[in-house]
């Protein structure tokens, strides 16, 4: 059964109503509206949301009330963050809210929204001890992590509307002095969380963060297929607000990768930035796709704790369900591929590297779900659709090995195409290795029915033998294995025969 | 519930089985397994089966049999073509064959070959009228289709690798003697068929159909995704023989397009089709990727007749339906977009094209497909799934139009993009009124509960004012539209007012 859950985000620039659907084996956004609300408009003068501003908000909440009614959403969860939460008139607008759309509005504490924020990055990164960044418009929440649970967390006023506004608010270039000043005022107000500097890994949530990954990514000509995963080092962000600096707050916005609405506040955001990795000494920012409205999702989604267990094993069941897959296949599959890779990596015939090992798994369950979009070139299917999902808890280097290696699970010679400029030395050779394990997997699956029960490897005189084990005549995969013995020669310079 | 059938395509090169799945909403090919069998090697010279080959053949029979098995497959449908039919031991073949396998193997006479064929086309194209090509390895089958049904329906000996073997078997360069008593032994056999000089369009199935066109297609340097309902012109295959003439076998299945293992064939094969489009007096010939296989499921899933009632509405549902559309929410969208458009060409806004309104429709309908990849960007995957799933009954310019206004149907500047080469004079004007339309329909659907009932089009003094009907307040859904205000300029060339 799909259960759905709408997630509102009130937010102080736009509202968003995301719908997650979800199953007991998978789950994933399926809709979305977003109005540029800017219910803010006007608050930090005067300290009350405005009239106007608070009527585009209601318009766009009865909306969303009216989408959840028609589209038979039950279950609905609308959240307010600073904009709501410092507007003197809060009550007010909530009890309008209410009349107007039905809609019970929950205006988060800072703490809770660093708690959404703190369960969208661990159930979408492998972080397990370190610092979770949250950046929005009014407001910067950090999160110490340890062990994957919540040890401190705090909400400082330092979002990049108010950074912007107070430090940058004269629109044109900046100059050294404002920004000195900016990075003074950050560094100072995080002195008062010693936590900051207690080591670990640094993963960042929000629109500055993704904006600036996708900045850094294209500005060094890498493919692009989302920022998930993607680290901004020190070095490339310092390079890129040098950048900013020189430039008015509109040639900001054309710097690709920046969207243009946010070419005004990306150079504060930046800064903020840059002054946490510095106070906590950490030398790059992992960007994650997912964020509060994930984060509420999750709570609801997970039992409790509501954290994956493994989240890249999350990931890859995750879409794997959402594809129908044949999972009595693929796991065989994954068996015989991970049992023969195993046997070979014993008897020396490759390193055993751990990393691997479980590209080699992931692409052994995930290698037929372009089948989902037709049968014809499946293999590329395959890769398109695990690119372009993001696999959350992978490198865009790891998915984009997956998904190459997913390519060539049925014919070709691997090779690491588009995605050279991710590779590191060894990947190409590493991408053979696994695309020659899943084709043999897959060939001595053919069958469908787990005929092929074992594939004892012996090895002798640079010659790799599989010996079969099956309760039924298992000609045919041996045919079919046999064939794959070019790749196999190409990926570990041995030959190979396969007997039953 | 799904349904699934396999179909057992025991054929003299190759065995194939393939797997479709159906509801009562969609069906598609969900698996493949290949297997290069050769059934028919030293048939041609003793009259029988081989010992090996048979072998070949028992033991990929009995794999398949298998895999029906473990995947629960109940209906399999094996039909046997003209190696089986043409073998002496026939009986003793399909007899090992039971035994080993389970499978009872229908051997099919050349006119019901000739009948999966006729219903693979016409079920594949908008064909209603004129012959259906099918060319094989051993045979070739023509039909005369009036009204969409079939009218006289024969086999001849001339397939690829009997006229190959017959006619150019010393596998060097052909001779021009060779070519010419070809032509002529193919246009005497034909003579006994006048029908073919009845009149109407040439559509073709094979795999030589689809190589020569994917040949074409990549010598014209136009985009390919596949070659469902791409036209090859008498001219264009000329000029393809006539390079075939000048090379070995081996370098003609190293053109782009042609499969290596089809070129000692190919030229054989384009001479015999040029043989057909000369005597039934045809300027091209229609390429699609369906068959025998398809064939024999369509037979399966209709009705009796067993032919949908419209070939392209049939496609657009049945691809919708796949990904599961809210169709609710796209056939409102489609109803808008079609209503504002009819109103706009009574105003004079535009022409008023037919086949602008139906790709209007398809794209209404298909617009929001690639959610199933994933929300962000899904206008793109949307592209993706329609492009790559093929579009029986559309051309690939159309399917192009297609996909390029689904990809628009959210922001950015409409463009052909990558397509420009498929176009017409026209296109790019075109496909901005059609993604124009697309979107108004799709914002006066934000709220998804067919709120605006109905769209009615003024027009005055070059402004288009389009007053909505609609039972609740439907503010939003006018800003909504109003911000389309610069696509409907560029598309209708008028300023848009949007008014409840």
């Amino acid at each position: 059964v799909e259960d759905r859950l709408a997630v509102i985000d009130v937010g102080s620039n736009s509202f968003r109503l995301v719908v997650f659907t979800s199953t007991e084996t998978w789950w994933k956004r399926t809709d979305e509206i977003h109005e540029p609300v800017r219910v803010g408009e006007g608050l930090d003068a005067t300290g009350e949301l405005q009239p106007e501003p608070m009527e585009r908000a209601l318009e766009t909440l009865e909306l969303y009330a009216h989408f959840c009614r028609a589209t038979g959403i039950e279950h609905v969860r609308p959240v307010a963050t600073s904009a709501i939460r410092d507007a003197g008139n809060q009550a007010a607008f909530l009890q309008a809210a209410r009349e107007r759309s039905g809609l019970e509005i929950e205006v988060l504490s800072g703490e809770n929204e660093a708690r959404y924020g703190y369960l969208a990055a661990v159930n979408s990164t492998t972080l397990s001890d370190g610092v979770v960044l949250d950046l929005g418009g009014g407001s910067m929440q950090l999160t110490r992590v340890s062990d994957r649970r919540e040890a401190s967390a705090r909400s400082w006023p330092l979002g990049a509307v108010r950074m912007t506004e107070r430090f940058l608010a004269d629109g044109g270039r900046a100059k050294g002095k404002q920004v000195r000043a900016l990075r003074e005022h950050v560094a100072s107000e995080l002195a008062s969380a010693p936590w900051l500097g207690e080591g670990g890994r640094l993963a960042g949530i929000g629109g500055t963060v993704r904006n600036l990954a996708a900045a850094v990514q294209l500005a060094a000509d890498l493919p692009s297929y989302g920022v998930q995963g993607f680290r901004i080092t020190r070095d490339a962000l310092a390079s890129l607000i040098s950048d900013f600096e020189d430039m008015t707050p509109s040639e900001r916005g054309k710097v690709a990768g920046i969207k243009s609405e946010r070419g005004d506040l990306i150079l504060a955001g930046a800064l903020v930035i840059e002054a946490v990795m510095e106070a906590g000494g950490f030398s790059d920012l992992e960007a994650t796709e997912a964020g509060l409205r994930e984060g509420v999702f999750f709570e609801s989604y997970l039992g409790d704790p509501p954290l994956f267990d493994d989240v890249r094993v999350a990931t890859v069941h995750n879409l794997a369900a959402q594809y129908h897959a044949d999972f009595a296949h693929t796991n065989h599959v994954a068996r015989l591929a991970l049992e023969m890779w195993d046997a070979l990596a014993a008897h020396g015939v490759h390193g055993g590297d751990g990393e691997e090992r479980e590209l080699l798994w992931a692409t052994a369950m995930l290698h037929d779900i372009g089948v989902a979009v037709d049968y014809d070139d499946h293999h590329k299917h395959s890769r398109y659709l695990i690119l372009n999902a993001g696999l959350p808890g992978y490198s865009p280097r790891e998915a984009a090995l997956i998904g190459q290696a997913a390519r060539y699970h049925r014919k070709g010679t691997p090779g690491l195409g588009e995605f050279a400029p991710l590779a590191r030395d060894g990947d190409a050779a590493m991408l053979d290795r696994i695309s020659a394990m899943v084709r043999l997997g897959e060939q001595l699956e053919r069958s469908r029915d787990q005929a092929v029960s074992a594939a004892d490897v012996q090895v002798e005189n640079g010659r790799v033998e599989l010996r079969l084990a099956a309760t039924e005549d298992v000609t045919i995969a041996r045919w079919a294995a046999e064939r794959q013995g070019d790749l196999f020669r190409r990926a570990f310079g041995r030959e190979l025969a396969v007997t039953a």
